[in-house]
């Protein structure tokens, strides 16, 4: 296979990778130190974006509209932000609610104590609802971050999946009455800010899902940061996620296991992982976004963001390339093509109880793991 | 209220206390040693532990019949037991399958890569059903310890989750064609003894359910030690599963995060986590069995075997005591009491839009929940 | 023993308990929402402190002194400053630099690659050493928190190190000249803000010292969230300091493993650690202050900040007179007492040898630490 | 730089690549399996590791020898492993004390609560090291993986270190005695098997080091799966060791943080953080052995534990060559240049207090760092 062509690593729009505004956009805040980078307007993060071969970017209500703006200005807003758009030949597939910066959200937001901060919440991510589909959004994402405790006597965690319920059942009804073409995805996270946040990965947000009234309009946006903080392995909540028809989203970056949350580039971290998961969007055809929720490190300055967003990019085309050639390389597929036997579940209860089992051979057996790992690992590192 | 009367935390058959043959007759083999306590009979364990208050046992079937028995030998070690059980007054309230210990399931049992393998499980687990339907049991749980993974490469996880889904409907089906009351309780873990487990939490446990094709025979199984081990809040998973109506089983221990699977004595780590748990069962008067899986430090002979065993329910009726404390002291009910206030669900769309809110007074009220978490502590330390 | 007398857990002046201006002071701003309090003005939180019974308070330069203040203002700040300290009877034991807000240390300040940033790191720390001092401290705390990477390509760690040690053999070097009657104590942390902080935990950072100029002069600041972020036993790594002579200050808070930076008051949770912590530091008779490096929820207002600041005291002491009870408990110190035999040491190498032993006893014995562990939690949820 | 020719990875014994007879003759046993591999002979090992290529193998006392052997049987193994080290040219570097299957051991060997078996221990290791020095063993590891406890209650820490200390002093003086030429390298680990280990990471192990009596005899084995259990860096840890003259060995290896001891083939998790290691060891031009402390999956069988070895080694060599690619690469190199300008440690501290900056400067500029680690990423993925 060759690899590496002049072109072969360069994004364009059909390859569906979008943006966050507050991603690029993210001026470099810590929990220890002050932004470093200045704001960038949306206007120029869709300009930058279209020039480096993106298709869309998302964003927050309060990303685009400052929380307080009156309608005159939120409409020139929208305007100019649509002309922007229409210049660059960008979309914005996917939109969302700030329900975590208000202070007014500290004790969470569908999830507050305090039923005066939920119906807030309701009406503001209505508002939000309405200005991402006038910018034609189709998805919409629910990151509950704040919806949790530190202390677990603050609130019985069942009344709080009830609210939980509540606010998204409301949210659906809302979508139907209006006859948007939208569908909810729900985003998991373990903890941070809070400590603890209630359906913390992807597989608890799916349990959930099947208790609304109408499970149809909802799926899931897993990221692989959160499921990473967790130690899980994101490639197999994925996997779940599609296999059930729920991946409705999905958030891109990088994390170490067992701490804050990084939002690091890409592939930038744990590639073996990443490469997996390209792997199993690819073989699986979904055609959803490759949407990255990540930020350049606190380090850089503009420049670093642009070779931050245009490496996240790359590395993608990198590992699609590879697992193009994981699927095209003889010895690796017969190390994994199928094992011939019968696995019994097609037998009758009594066929199955009279089949009898060579358990030497069974005990005994290889499975060649070994190798056909060692021969990925060096179709990773390009020395295959 | 008074406390530490002479009998309060004396364990009786109705707390529906019960271990596993495994656990007070763990031997104390860890990966670097060898076994460090002789092999306690299984009529031995029941008659202990009737003395001590527990309400029954569980088995896996090789805890009780030895791989490779023949039928006679069967049908002796059965009617013995059986005759142990009722002298002691003792139930079985709850059997699953050995399907780790066998070399044969090195890649797993339902999604080995070896079919045969596949079918060999689903026929030793017929046969385990028999034996814990001839127990007495009602609850059947499935924990998938080898069901997973070293290297993605080995096996696609959408195939994976299918050979899985197959098989447990088959094991639905023949409880439904043997007419047995049984239930299915399906049992997550991260990850040990594979690199990564399939379904790894309740969670996603729980969403797999609901792919099933008898959903309602089978909920979960939740483990203390396996949730904490991804650094989840236990007492959310299980009252997700309370809330959905899962909850068919629970299996109590301890364990700190992130590292191997300790099964410690339950209460011994994370008293609050504890004390939170046990109040969520006791306050949903769940009826369910409190099952300890978990085992004596390896540091122990038999006597700290008993030691450990008359800790576990001993610290769970502590904290029952202190849950119903929690419930009637006035100045902590005072501080949990409902916020006043309308949440908005219950408004039609514009009437939610046009609802103004006195957003000074939501960002800049207190929740009081230091003072909560404060009190809390302080009554479980036995201050308060 | 009587237990939770009127003021048993009164904290006053001699049981050294300090807490940083920043902690108390914390407005609630964190990665995902802006400041929930205002800020308090250090002459306020000096008089609280006192009324609540605390011996002093720490700060970093720019706790008390802006950036940017003229020399006529500091001085007018810290003239006020001493006259609050004065009135309330309050020390200043500890200072520190702030050397991770500004953003000129974004890629750290003593081993930042670009020198200029070191030497103004080390301009800062001289600055900051001379308020201190002025103010009475006695101890110099130096916690790196942005000496790290999130690309090891950055840097070569061990020029990383060789920078971080001229700088703490500087800062040696001007308290020698300067007469001063100061000692450091370095703090360490795995992450966070930086992806990975040189000088990881506590052990890493003992090590550390003994290769600088002056060891004598530095010892070590360990805090519980820190070491417990990866998973460490806290009490461990303070013991080991306090057997060396290094425990030169100690920062008290709480966290859960393997997660952000929370800074939860102490003994909120894992209260088995802190017990175990705080019965070291009085069998040791650590005459050093007890510092509270944390910060009340988000969730809360002034009030709020109170309740975590009394509460923390309070259950310092309250663990304090549990350690009491366990080392007065005849069943508890039956269980501990010293083992009979000889361990070998003092014997010639001929003896050892020669010596024999009766390996079925010692393979065959229990330790009773089942009984001992279960003893000391009924102890500690005071039912004993 | 041509790539991948035909030897370009393959081993050699200059590589100085060294392997556990327990890491390739791993039967496979875990916590819930029983072993899947027979047990291979260590001549067998010998001769096969001496065909792939490798320097030698590493040993403990009872991988050769079997605990309870008569003199007569230890002196004929010895006599025909060492003929079978002659015939395959390979040498014996390293050698270790098995101090953790033993159930003697159960609660710690030299940190056991009962002196007697802190004295057989030492009795123990007193013959393992004359075994070490007769098959020409210049290296000798102290991995203490029972040296701790389950519950506090258990030991004061202080005392344990004591206890440690003492036996490591006797071992040297022993040592001294026989006038052996003979260093010791001690391992940390966080925990596992015991609940909690003492001295936990290289770091709590390098500062030991100092306080011991000969500290020059005595330095430290890092290993990778150990270090990361806890999160931590392990290139950080391994500069540490390395600047401070302390690498006496390392012990290679894979690992997911967070989780059960996996001792996964090198290079097979976390590759960049693999190469970085590679990089750093090659940079320094370490002189030490390359062991490898690790073992094949389960799944396998003895086919894949020699794909296991080769794959170990080759996945080094590679690594390797991309460490040199790194260092020629010269935009790579022109991003990691060194910052001009003036760190002021050489000033005097007038000079420095004096000294003025362009803070605007330090404030606003990148570092590039994005870019740097994405140009790595690519280099890694062969794709450079």
């Amino acid at each position: 296979m060759m690899r590496g062509g002049k072109d072969a690593y360069q994004p364009r729009p059909e390859h569906h990778f979008t943006f966050g505004l507050w991603t690029v956009g993210n001026p470099g805040r810590d929990p220890f130190g002050e932004p470093v980078r200045s704001p960038l307007a949306p206007v120029t993060i869709v300009r930058k974006l279209a020039e480096l071969g993106a298709y869309g970017v998302n964003l927050h209500d309060n990303d685009l509209v400052p929380a307080g703006a009156t309608a005159a200005e939120r409409d020139r807003i929208v305007r100019e932000f649509k002309q922007a758009l229409a210049d660059g030949g960008m979309r914005v597939p996917m939109a969302t609610t700030n329900l975590f910066s208000d202070p007014a959200f500290r004790d969470g937001a569908f999830t507050s104590r305090d039923p005066r901060v939920r119906a807030f919440a309701l009406q503001k991510t209505l508002a939000a609802i309405d200005l991402g589909v006038e910018l034609g959004a189709t998805t919409y994402v629910c990151w509950g971050g704040r919806e949790g405790v530190e202390t677990n006597a603050a609130k019985d965690p069942r009344t709080a999946l009830s609210w939980y319920r509540d606010a998204i059942n409301y949210l659906c009804e809302y979508v139907r009455a209006q006859r948007y073409d939208l569908r909810f995805a729900l985003e998991a996270k373990p903890n941070e800010p809070r400590g603890d946040i209630f359906l913390p990965t992807t597989g608890h947000m799916l349990a959930f899902i099947y208790t609304l009234d109408h499970p149809t309009m909802v799926g899931v946006n897993p990221e692989v940061a959160h499921e990473r903080m967790a130690g899980l392995d994101f490639s197999h909540a994925v996997a779940q996620a599609l296999e059930a028809g729920k991946l409705f989203h999905i958030d891109l970056n990088g994390q170490q296991v067992g701490r804050f949350d990084q939002d690091l580039r890409f592939g930038s971290d744990d590639p073996k992982g990443a490469f997996f998961l390209v792997k199993l969007l690819e073989d699986a055809r979904w055609p959803g976004m490759r949407h990255f929720d990540s930020h350049a490190y606190r380090t850089e300055d503009e420049a670093g963001v642009w070779d931050f967003a245009a490496g996240s990019m790359r590395t993608y085309l990198i590992f699609k390339e590879k697992a193009a050639q994981f699927n095209a390389d003889p010895e690796i597929q017969q190390l994994v093509a199928d094992v011939q036997g019968d696995d019994g579940s097609g037998l009758s209860f009594s066929e199955l109880r009279n089949k009898s089992f060579d358990l030497r051979e069974l005990r005994s057996r290889g499975y060649a793991y070994e190798r056909l790992d060692q021969l990925t690992m060096e179709l990773l590192l390009g020395v295959r």
